[in-house]
């Protein structure tokens, strides 16, 4: 199956996404018969020209763009030529079997929850990101779709983020932590204390919660939060690591910093590399950093390729119906 | 006014606590007169011999503790005789104008609500921690006394971090921004809404919403938010930046990330450094991290002595005032 390429989302597009497919490409990691690129036509096709990119994948052309400020359902009603709602359609329609999206998460989330449903059994997509641990690569989700979640909603990312770190991470039984400001089951409002207890009762290997100095100390490798809570601490992670580099780099020893806090970021190093995964909708979503540069695209690509082949939906559904079925 | 150290609190109490105040008056950086040190007499008087401290500081015997597991409230009721009580005690009785309290937080924090009260018009304790950004020191609260507040609560936040901000790190009109997910008003919770609204209208330097990217950027001076999410953004960066130091060790460059990463947290590396202010009470309150050792002692005096000498607390009911007539 084919993955549908939103070209045209993001502060750099579609220049640096051109140039990143076009890597792919040169490559060998990808084939134009693996690639569906949503983009004004004559703009991609002469820049791959330029970079000496022969076998051209097909392109489904649209200039019309859902900009990073505006709010996604505006953008979405005003906006029917938009990029992403072309990438959404495509999937739907089975021209592709996956979706890359840099640039307005929101319209990504929105457009894709519209356009392609919910997988059976779940109520809430939600947004998986993948940072590096003491024990290596683990899931944090929500990261900022439902920001106001209820507890089933909390529940389903559990078992959707299992699902993902078997397939996607090699955790083969993994770790799940409720991120919360105390250790005891008794912490935190009253949808947490719920949470809680329903992912204690589940059978899941539950760490129970998780405060936020351990999250990446390896104790678990699917960390459940609300989207409010989850987005705020990628943001705050990533901000305190660009501080971190920025003043690393006063000091004199740049390097050292980056690649510190590039190895901790992992591939949610958005500008650089991969992209946050939208569990639960009805097809495979990346979306990817609306600064990305060309460099973030292939490590995206990949990891659509491999969400598809190793079948993460289908073993969502599959949890979520046995966890259902035990209630 | 003499400063109450609880030197019981914390997990190196009392020996580190102990050395920790020797330091302070070896160094002549305090007089014994400027101290009440609360916990076991002999234990503290024979370390303090050992270590060649002649002027030795009032001693307020006691030998309970609320350790840090211990809830707070059970802590309270059961130990009449714990040290974190006999400094509030101490503090209420004019025996002293400040604490020092390393240790069970919680303990601190409900402690010094009930044994002092609050402050003319506030009707909820916040924690204020200091870190370092672009633009210097700013002051982030609530980070956990407060975890489910009223907007009322968040408001009177931004007036006692606007005080803090200007008497304590020379911000003369301080910079407010309120945490949130996004940008515009209409965004988050109808929480964060109001106050939004309300600090809007307040007359003092709001900058709108502050997304967790710019916390570390320099873009407000006091950054507001309820309690949960600002303990888990504390203890977030916490974790990170310990995670950024190990693998820096690993990979041979140790030095480099410690000193980067303890100028990010400033003060509020808690196990060497100072620690955080409970906002809000009648009398000056610093909570340690109870991982302090003896290097964090006389940064928290410091700050203690400051606080007390600029008049933070008056400064806090005056803007409480002013800005309740205008309401």
């Amino acid at each position: 199956m084919r993955i549908a390429v939103d070209m045209l989302g993001g502060d750099h597009a579609p220049h640096e996404l051109v140039a990143g497919v076009a890597q792919a490409l040169l490559s060998g990691d990808f084939t134009a018969d693996e690639l569906l690129l949503v983009g004004p036509q004559d703009i991609i096709a002469a820049q791959f020209a330029e970079l000496g990119v022969s076998d051209v994948p097909e392109i489904l052309h649209t200039t019309d763009v859902i900009a990073g400020h505006e709010k996604p359902i505006d953008g979405i009603r005003r906006k029917p030529d938009a990029s992403i709602l072309k990438a959404v359609a495509a999937c739907r329609d089975g021209l592709a079997g996956g979706i890359v999206a840099f640039g307005n998460t929101g319209a990504a989330v929105a457009a894709s929850t519209i356009g392609l449903g919910l997988l059976p059994g779940v109520r809430r997509p939600g947004i998986a990101v993948t940072l590096v641990g003491a024990n290596g690569k683990f899931v944090l989700l929500d990261a900022g779709a439902n920001p106001n979640p209820k507890p089933e909603h909390l529940f389903h990312y559990a078992l959707m983020g299992a699902a993902f770190s078997r397939d996607m991470h090699q955790h083969s039984n993994p770790t799940i932590g409720l991120l919360n400001i105390g250790g005891e089951a008794s912490k935190g409002s009253p949808l947490l204390q719920e949470v809680h207890k329903r992912l204690e009762d589940s059978g899941l290997d539950f760490v129970g919660n998780v405060e936020g100095n351990q999250l990446f100390n390896g104790v678990a490798d699917v960390l459940v939060t609300d989207g409010f809570v989850g987005n705020m601490v990628l943001k705050v992670v990533e901000g305190f690591g660009e501080r971190v580099i920025q003043v690393g780099h006063e000091r004199g020893h740049d390097d050292q910093m980056k690649d510190v806090v590039r190895q901790l970021l992992g591939v949610s190093d958005f500008s650089e590399a991969g992209g946050a995964n939208l569990l639960g909708v009805n097809g495979v979503v990346l979306v990817g950093h609306g600064r990305s540069k060309a460099s973030a695209v292939l490590p995206a690509l990949e990891i659509v390729r491999a969400e598809i082949k190793t079948g993460v939906n289908q073993h969502i559904v599959e949890s979520l119906q046995a966890h259902t079925e035990n209630v």
